[in-house]
């Protein structure tokens, strides 16, 4: 049965792109890796008719499909389960770009290219490409937009949602949705795009995109600043979303430790520290007309916080080398983490304005639960995500801490959330690692009418079963 | 059986908001007055919780409903059909306006809250509400989001869609999903929000909803500029966009003869004709920082496309008055048409590059079909959005043309959107008015995944049976 599957696989995307023997590792073991699957073979084809070939000849042997890009996802969603039964349909040849339109500010683009590939295109014909994440240069707009990414530049230009305006899908049948459109405006029925965006290969697989283009802006420019407090880097926000407007295209906040620790374990980047403040924020002002106006603008709001007492001290990047090493230090800090030693992740999302309460309180009741714990708290504070991380105490076994502590300390973060009408997962989705969270946070009539979506569209279970809801 | 369902309503809303005697024609009437239906009855329930409770007795009756907001659509999709059968639920007494989040950029509304409601609440704040059409003094923001309603500023802010962070809703099940959320970034699962919002009603009952809020621009500044072709058209707005950036929130173009009848209609407007130009463009630059800047912004643009040729005259708006004044006539369009006489209309989508192309083929092909037939040709050219409407030659019974052409000239209009892969309904919707079109024209495999989606989450048909997808 299998063999014949293999055979069909074979005849439909050529012998060499069906692999089924030999190191599949880099397909199989995630990114970050907490999991290995097994797959029964990973098949590569290189066009969307191919993808839909290959789904209908898995659909008709009762095998199950894991979509997977640049397999960089951090919830193990892209990578099959440890059966060997499932297939891995891999998008890395469909990579061609497939038209830019400048005149609509548009590109369509297949889902296996790469994020920096899309951003890169997009300078050469003179426009941005604002989707801009740590893993760009091997991540895939597919999978971008498979679970809906988010990145740096979310409080200017949103996620991957934002910034698409068209999908050409294969459906768990072997249809192919051609739903590519240049369209900023199209109320024709329900909306289709939004529930593959973000549904993390549930539901069919994205093969190609049409995606947003933007204006370059004349100069992009890079400030740090000390705050006394989350409050006054919250009141920070509101000042630069008055000040810069749509210029705001960046907004980090990171703790004090976090950046102690950039500066021990990379001792060779000049971190700049403020030892007497709890927190430093990095922003960024994108204008669209000069390096000198941007600087203007950026000084004034500067002053401004200054006077007001929610900025201590600042300073404005005098090029872009500076402002690549202050971009670089706050990219750092997953890196000097992992230096530091094994600890645990949340990727969470609170209203901003409830932001400040929640670290405190959050901080006080991990604190008490394990005394000495290191907070590793920084993240996009411009769109209320926190990557609210948990170190071990100093003193101690880390891998114990690890073993014997991370449930508890799940279940007191995620509880807080909870209570502050947060969110889990704020742009990392839910794959399988956050699935028994999900089934405990997600609102039981969300949850429902979810399944009864993947029910209606893929009612076989062919779209890699397990993840996001439990198959 | 009826009397024991209204009887069961009047025990949930009260008796006096249950009406099922006298003049209903504000809730069966269709605001163009192209339909009329008759309800069963009205219910005005007060509260989430009410509603509930009228969806549950209604499906248990096997009854169906018609969610209504300020009946101000143009597709008839929140009127009642003709059977006297159906419930038509008012959200008219939901409007409070539950949280204004500043920190957060947030608002939260109940769906009956009138459109204008929401841009004083928010500057009343200091805060921007984008959204903004014709019917803002009527609408409701629960109806602008089940129709996902575009307006004059979305291409900078984008359609209702885009300013929504998260939902109440009621199920057909009369279930209550709390989606409401103030978050930007929330990756747990498939986008609900998004299925609902512009689901025109026939997936459940929107009951609030968290907006997002803006900054308040310093400035907001018009500029009227004639245009000697649609292409220079559209290519002043690519020099818009790259001179103003995200300071471009409206951009309006304006066919001459559709100009020429509000000067015609409406004497005591100054209408700036510039009778040698086909075409005027209305641009809006709005900027955080001053007049005195969006002026300078706004002439340097303007004298780069005077020299480039692609305005041959230009006048910015010397105050608020005479920018009202602008804004003005453009909104005078469709008024001054009807003064004209009957018409046909559409509204549609093209990507912007190709509008050129299809204006002048779609053009030659009416005025072949139809000598003599007149071109109100106007819209949103920031989103790719025209409201294409052909009035009958000036000569002849207009009657008599809407009758025995309205067919013909939709089909030589539609084929010709289909033919440059646009959209047949880019802001209005589909209701029962563009049912049949849209199974003409909307692709089989999008089709059979919205009736799943349908039959999934209401498999009674509950919710405004027809309209969308035939019942």
């Amino acid at each position: 049965m299998n063999n014949e599957l293999l055979q069909t696989l074979r005849n439909i995307t050529g012998t060499s792109h069906v692999l089924s023997e030999g190191d599949l590792t880099a397909w199989e073991q995630d990114w970050r890796k907490r999991a290995r699957g097994k797959a029964l073979a990973v098949v590569r084809p290189a066009s969307t008719a191919e993808v839909a070939e290959v789904v209908k000849a898995c659909a008709a042997a009762g095998v199950s499909l894991v979509a997977q890009g640049g397999n960089t996802g951090l919830v193990c969603g892209s990578i099959p389960d440890e059966t060997g039964k499932q297939v891995v349909l891999s998008l890395q040849r469909m990579n061609a770009v497939r038209e830019v339109d400048a005149a609509n500010l548009t590109m369509t683009v297949e889902a296996g290219c790469i994020l920096q590939t899309l951003q890169e295109t997009a300078e050469k014909a003179g426009f941005l490409f604002p989707l801009s994440l740590a893993a760009e240069g091997s991540c895939t707009i597919g999978g971008n937009l498979a679970t809906n990414a988010g990145g740096t530049q979310v409080v200017r230009y949103g996620n991957a949602r934002e910034l698409c305006l068209g999908l050409e899908v294969v459906t768990p049948q072997g249809e192919i949705w051609e739903g590519l459109s240049g369209l900023r405006k199209d109320n024709t029925g329900y909306d289709l795009r939004d529930l593959f965006i973000g549904s993390e290969g549930t539901l069919g697989i994205i093969t190609s995109a049409t995606m947003k283009l933007y204006p370059m802006p004349a100069a992009q420019l890079t400030a740090w600043a000390a705050v006394p407090s989350m409050e006054h880097a919250v009141t920070l926000l509101g000042l630069a979303h008055q000040h810069l407007g749509a210029g705001l295209t960046g907004f980090e906040v990171m703790g004090q430790f976090a950046l102690r620790l950039v500066a021990k374990h990379f001792p060779q980047q000049r971190v700049p520290l403020y030892l007497d403040t709890p927190f430093c924020v990095l922003l960024e002002n994108s204008d669209h007309e000069s390096e000198t106006h941007a600087r203007e603008q950026f000084e004034r709001l500067l002053e401004v916080a200054l006077e007001q007492g929610c900025v201590t001290d600042a300073v404005v990047a005098e090029n872009l080398t500076q402002a690549h090493q202050l971009w670089h230090v706050r990219e750092s800090i997953p890196l000097a983490q992992a230096e530091e030693g094994l600890n645990i992740k949340h990727d969470i999302s609170i209203s901003v304005s409830r932001i400040p309460d929640f670290v405190r309180e959050t901080d006080e009741l991990l604190q008490k639960a394990i005394p000495g714990v290191r907070m590793v708290n920084f993240g996009h504070l411009g769109d209320g995500n926190l990557h609210y991380n948990v170190q071990a105490p100093a003193a101690g076994d880390t891998k114990a801490f690890l073993r014997e502590r991370e449930e508890e300390v799940n279940t007191i973060v995620y509880d807080a959330v909870a209570r502050f009408d947060g969110s889990i997962s704020a742009e990392h989705g839910v794959g399988s690692l956050k699935l028994d969270k999900l089934e405990h946070h997600k609102s039981p009539v969300a949850l429902g009418m979810m399944r009864a979506i993947k029910q209606a569209l893929d009612p076989q279970n062919v779209m890699n079963p397990g993840r996001v809801l439990r198959a």
